[in-house]
């Protein structure tokens, strides 16, 4: 415990049981069980719970040389990392930064606020762990500083930290992405009922939702009676509107989690997004039609009326791939307006919510085209 | 160009088209351009490629203070990043690492040999940069040192690249899983035909194999025909075998890209899945059952023998939902066996494995169930 950085000793506290955090608080010393504290304030995933209290800082006034044997006193007792030295004023406001090397290799009489670069890439302390590892990634820093309403610099969060983030991130959206509860703990440090219950939940909200499938189909059962083919198409119908809808969908939320795509986008990925599903379609549509005259060429196995039946088939692929390339990509936006996580537009979901529709654009397009020959 | 360290160099000169490359390498000064040219050698995703050739090295005999103004020198010319210090012998062999902040924190007169750690986690030039993404990540560096397979140190790669690697590699990830091709450039990067492409592939493919689905169903096309009421259900089962599919495939691979599960881990993923998927086929099979019963209760929706369709559809959602997950579970350690990516489990590839299987036990158990009733 007392070798760790505050902001490490301020995660094991925080994971510890309630009843034993007292102790662990208390195995710290005065000044750094101060800083613990302060942290504990925080929630854990915003800059303030991920930053480190301890960093390097000058004043403006002090030439290289003074600047370099202060540090190495601040290095001696409490400094964790080195990467970047903050210059601050008298009220610990932010003024400029200068990276150690820099520092290092610049000329001993020089002063610090003439080596310094005044403008500085600074987080809130309240910002989200995942805007903050954006700010990092597009600056390319290896820390940034992290300042209080009033401008005060309050903490660093280096990169390293980061990694983790950034890693934590992409893991629950994966799996939310798979269709579950994000585990939030690795797969064997999970334990089997509350996993079952992570993905029970989802499991049952998707199977409860299919049922609307059962009675979309009982609206079509009497043109199933008297034609058995139509449902031998059913499956590869609206799986390729699922199929495409989590292309779309998982497309769209990674480019929103890396900031590529903003809610401003809507219109224009929608257009794309259009267009892209009608060209999906016009290729399964064509494969479709082939096999299906094919099958009727080779094994007469579809009847008299193969080539009604293939473009029935056709055109509900064109339809359907389509209407789920739209809806898979619409989704994540309309999470994100009603200020759920996107990453739960998830393929399960997404052909789920396609299947019901998928069924009644095939059965529509069968009813009007097959209608005083098979139907 | 001139600006840029020497990896960063290599990196653009990578992605130029091969006509400008010798242009942009000949704005670099002689010692650089020899540097940058060694790098282009390595592939771009391992250690090699990533790896910055200018690094702090130090002779074990040194003093401290000598250390610090021979470093002092380094940092003036050559070095991008001063985390940890190495400590070489005359070979280049590595003896040795000691962080910057504690040489600089250490008494003036001691030794470097007396000051560094002697246990260095270092990595092969060849290593694929996931493998060395895990390796800083598990020892929570800040750098890694690069060596060859002679042992002598070639270069460090430190965490900032590693931030992208990990963000690069999830998004490869999250794309595959959602059944397609990794896209390998921003969205709004990607042309539309291009993006076509890296789609229409893997949609393709399973529509091919989807179209077995067709074939299934044309096997029991009397059976639906006797009962079209089994019709009904078809949507339903399958697509339940496919979410349960979807989330384990999803959980394995992810844990697997994290190095949580090994191949070796294989026999007690499969049995911890075998269980899981029993668990949540119970609970989907007791829903299912119970919408039925009450279905019929309410509405008569499914004729006299509701019971035993009722029991038809919970023996084949427990069937296809252990099914689902255990193949979901078994198809990453597949892959990876046969050396490809795990990440090609796709939610749309198991689905579409699940699918064809998934009628196969519903219309065997149909016509286990029912024969002399409905059948």
């Amino acid at each position: 415990m007392r070798l760790l950085a505050p902001d490490d000793a301020a995660d094991v506290v925080q994971v510890a049981p309630e009843d034993r955090r007292q102790e662990l608080l208390e195995l710290l010393d005065e000044p750094t069980r101060h800083e613990v504290v302060a942290l504990l304030a925080y929630a854990e995933d915003d800059a303030g719970g991920l930053m480190n209290p301890r960093f390097a800082r000058l004043r403006p006034d002090m030439t290289v040389d003074e600047a370099l044997s202060y540090l190495r006193r601040q290095a001696r007792d409490r400094l964790e990392t080195l990467y970047y030295v903050y210059v601050l004023d008298a009220a610990q406001r932010l003024l400029g930064v200068v990276s150690f090397r820099e520092l290092f290799a610049a000329p001993s009489q020089q002063l610090v606020g003439d080596v310094m670069r005044k403008e500085v890439v600074s987080v809130l302390e309240d910002l989200d762990q995942e805007a903050v590892a954006r700010v990092i990634a597009r600056h390319d820093l290896k820390a940034v500083p992290v300042v209080d309403a009033e401008g005060r610099m309050r903490g660093i969060v280096t990169v390293d930290d980061i990694v983790d983030v950034v890693n934590e991130e992409a893991t629950e959206d994966i799996q939310k992405l798979g269709g579950m509860a994000a585990l939030e703990t690795p797969y064997w440090q999970t334990g089997f009922f509350p996993m079952i219950r992570k993905r029970a939940g989802w499991l049952t909200v998707l199977f409860v939702g299919e049922m609307l499938t059962t009675s979309a189909m009982a609206r079509y059962e009497d043109d199933i009676a008297r034609a058995v083919v139509l449902a031998l198409f059913v499956p590869l119908i609206i799986s390729s509107g699922g199929n495409s809808g989590s292309q779309a969908s998982t497309l769209i939320v990674r480019a929103m989690a890396l900031g590529e795509i903003r809610v401003r986008d809507a219109l224009r990925v929608l257009r794309r997004e259009l267009a892209s599903g009608l060209a999906l379609g016009s290729i399964l549509a064509v494969i479709g039609l082939a096999r299906i005259l094919l099958g009727e060429a080779l094994f007469q196995s579809y009847g008299e009326h193969a080539m009604l039946v293939g473009v029935t088939v056709a055109l509900s692929l064109l339809g359907v791939v389509t209407w789920g390339t739209l809806s898979g990509s619409l989704l994540p936006f309309v999470l994100r307006a009603a200020r759920l996580d996107p990453a739960s537009a998830s393929a399960p979901l997404v052909a789920t919510m396609v299947d019901v529709f998928g069924l009644v654009i095939y059965f529509s397009l069968a009813g009007a085209i097959l209608s005083g020959t098979l139907l």
